[in-house]
């Protein structure tokens, strides 16, 4: 992997382990929290490759002023994802939650949901520009785990697969449906085409 | 301000000074660091509240059990917040940018601007859901500062003021066009009604 892609990478995995961690924390989900950890792993061998690589190509001082820029872009990244890891580790660990959380969950339009897409699921083998989540269920998909790999920011001519882990973020009854959808428990005809005007 | 707000403002504060963090390290932009360093004066002072009434709050090892969960939630977003301020201080303190970073920017479809609406813009006294802007110009609203205080995740009943400086996630041609709309160098009838069909 390039130098380039580590990063975009590291960028990508850390932003996404935030929304995903406060969404473990508040909604108290392993779920989330264990993706979180997963990601946690990557992002710090991820920083370990910068560094290497980076000792590699440095040739002279000005290289090294470039590339010391891009260490501390990565540190930072490694920064962001650690202090994220902690909060899904309260989650792991079986923390008591304040009851403050439940308020803050109730006041948030925004939660995360992770599903997976089954064979026979009215989701797999469709491009997000054919289910129209969004107007559908008002659920955004912010990522795909596919196997060992990641797609951020998906578009509308991204491919769904049976067997991909689907991150959506929405409300909680955007996520139940969604659930259903993913399960194959109910399918795309059971429900409207739009929810109501997308302009958030 | 309650516990829970104060919770749900550092949340806030914390992913959206990320989000703001990255951006000015990709595009060099002062504009966003300097956004990233007034918040994160607040999350740390709002870290501090939350000790305070916490260990006024603690009446017994029940209570202090809660009010950990609460400290350490307050105590990663935090983290979170000095990672950001980190990568802001690279563009603050003039680095050299590697050239990677031109070259992930390219490659991101999203950026993050920061304009301030005019009082003859065609923003001013008008809501998100009249403008649809990111019909027109395929950038979202994600924070609006008014004044001190924040406006995250407004919807489409959220009322643009003149004064206003508002944080638009999208596209940079789309960033350009908000540029000249906030600065009324630009009216709405000059740009077609619909950019392309939103699912993204």
């Amino acid at each position: 992997m390039s130098i380039k892609n580590i990063l975009i990478e590291m960028k990508n995995m850390s932003e996404l382990m935030v929304d995903l961690a406060y969404s473990a924390v508040l909604f108290n989900s392993k779920d989330a929290a264990e993706e979180v950890l997963k990601l946690e792993n990557k992002v710090n061998s991820m920083n370990y490759e910068i560094k290497k690589e980076s000792l590699v190509a440095a040739r002279s001082y000005e290289d090294a002023e470039k590339l010391t820029a891009l260490l501390e872009v990565a540190e930072a990244a490694e920064s962001i994802a650690n202090a994220a890891k902690d909060l899904a580790d309260l989650v792991i660990t079986g923390f008591k939650p304040h009851p403050v959380f439940k308020m803050v969950m109730s006041e948030s339009d925004k939660m995360i949901v992770r599903v997976s897409v089954e064979l026979d699921s009215d989701l797999a083998n469709k491009t997000l520009g054919e289910l129209l989540l969004v107007n559908r269920t008002g659920m955004r998909v912010i990522a795909i785990r596919r196997g060992d790999s990641w797609i951020y920011g998906p578009d509308k001519n991204t491919l769904i697969l049976p067997d991909d882990t689907l991150l959506l973020k929405g409300t909680e009854a955007g996520a139940d449906l969604l659930e259903k959808l993913a399960s194959a428990t109910c399918s795309l005809e059971d429900i409207p085409d739009e929810l109501e005007e997308d302009e958030d």
